[in-house]
């Protein structure tokens, strides 16, 4: 089964009357500039997280990050949310009191609040958090068109980079410390819902999250690989372990930036304010996503990425 | 650590500025008429079911029903919900089709709609629903004043026999249909939004949850067990299987009827409506919850429950 697929079937079979449904970054009913966003994610033990990698307070942090970044992709402004939490009997209490000590220190840092939830015991600890936000202008993954310019907030892979190195032993560096902690684009989702025609954040992979927002869009794209921002220290990294830099920046999941289409004449007002990005590519008016690199195509498929296919089953 | 003690410290941790936080069956945000009520719930296999006893299609059923049976609990018509399933690469696509299936089918009898979620793989299957609805009158659990009147919409009791014969190994029976189908009271809740003062549902024992709509109230009962109804049928069985019924009734949990006090006043008005209801005792200005039977006290605590003591870690 595929992700888009099993997305797809079910958009199908559950209709959603409201509002916009199943297949964005988050649901969105309203109207008249007054609209709800609600976005829900669950991180669970040993399949996005295991346990000696992260501690509990960033863990809290990272529940809490990821789910902000859904309502900051659609330009919202996240407000409150829900914690369903399924929680080992062998960790401590104190462990307990540290998850929510993270929490507590998310909701201060990023201006949202606990409106409630549940708890329960579990063999593995599982982590469902549902947030609401609000916004006067949604900015959907469908509004992409031919000639809009294609931007990402900064840069990606760094992520990926940090769990390849935890997972092989290292216990901190930049780029582990980008996966614990991944800052969601508030502002810049905010000030891009005045900008952008369409967005996404970047969870499972910038070909990945862009083929999903090509789809959404009925578009194709070519990108530039030489114009994604990558700094130094991170080429350097990937020579000394030898990981292959392209695939974590085009493959790598996780790093939380915005990635948005936008018309080069709303592009040319965007550059008036302080807020960085970089255009890295073009919406096409087919359906193909073109990667080149300083104008000669790259296989892309070789990232395990092939096109508008999506990655198997389990799907994070 | 105890559940009350637990709630207490997260609300204090956790301010809710929006409207009604931590604490109810769910968080109600809104005015003048226009309340948005949200409820969120996680099942956990081998915490809150065992995959051997209840079909994947019942399951989705019951995972919708018990939030649905929150928003009633409040007075609220539930309208669409978000779904966090963790899923076992160990179940076939089948089983994953029949969970949705299953869904649908609530979607329908309950007049619900799905929003959104997320999916992922998972050790143990974990079914997280975050639950929206609306009232213009919401019923809080705060809401009881000495003098009113305690009432129950149906029997309790029937779901914890069904899990007793399930966990005996029996596989079909109209108590163990009452503990995977559990049905929420949903007109009974809307009806009773316009007459009750306080409201709670049935899903942790009838003593443990009225222990929780007095504590937020700040007042005590005094209940008569002879006027809990329990039908023929069932105190048969108890017999037959030599289980003690008072501690089924007080003590079982999952019935999911709605538990409420009414004033008189308000009590002698809604006996007009065609509403079942059972009046089972009274509101007290002290702090204390007592059962007697036939005037006698009952020892409650040998039910595991100890006035405003709650259930140990855990919770479910």
């Amino acid at each position: 089964m595929d992700e888009q697929k099993f997305v797809a079937g079910l958009k199908k079979k559950f209709p959603f009357h409201y509002g916009l449904g199943i297949g964005d970054d988050a649901s969105v009913v309203g109207s008249h500039g007054h609209f709800q966003m609600v976005s829900s994610d669950i991180l669970i033990e040993d399949v996005h997280f295991r346990l000696q990698d992260i501690s509990q307070r960033e863990l809290a942090l990272k529940a809490l990050a990821v789910n902000i970044s859904d309502i900051a992709a659609m330009g919202g402004r996240a407000q409150y949310f829900y914690l369903g939490l399924g929680f080992p009997s062998r960790l401590s209490g104190k462990e307990l009191r540290h998850f929510f000590t993270g929490l507590s220190q998310g909701c201060r840092k990023w201006q949202v609040e606990l409106a409630g939830g549940d708890y329960s015991r579990a063999q593995k600890m599982s982590i469902a958090v549902t947030i609401i936000g609000q916004s006067q202008k949604p900015v959907l993954r469908s509004g992409a068109r031919p000639g809009d310019l294609i931007a990402v907030t900064g840069p990606t892979g760094e992520s990926a980079l940090g769990l390849k190195r935890l997972l092989a032993g290292e216990k901190r560096s930049p780029y582990i410390r980008a996966h614990q902690r991944p800052q969601p684009q508030c502002a810049q989702g905010l000030l891009l819902s005045r900008y952008a025609n369409a967005m996404i954040d970047v969870s499972d992979g910038l070909l990945l999250d862009l083929s999903r927002l090509l789809a959404a869009s009925g578009t194709g794209a070519e990108i530039a690989y030489e114009k994604i921002p990558v700094t130094r220290s991170f080429q350097r990294a990937c020579r000394r372990y030898r990981f292959s830099e392209k695939e974590l920046v085009l493959a790598g999941g996780e790093d939380y930036q915005l990635l948005f289409a936008i018309s080069p004449r709303q592009e040319s007002r965007l550059r008036k304010t302080k807020m960085v990005y970089y255009v890295i590519g073009r919406v096409t008016a087919g359906r193909r996503l073109l990667v080149r690199e300083d104008g000669r195509p790259l296989q892309v498929a070789v990232f395990g990425f092939d096109h508008f296919r999506e990655k198997p089953a389990g799907m994070k």
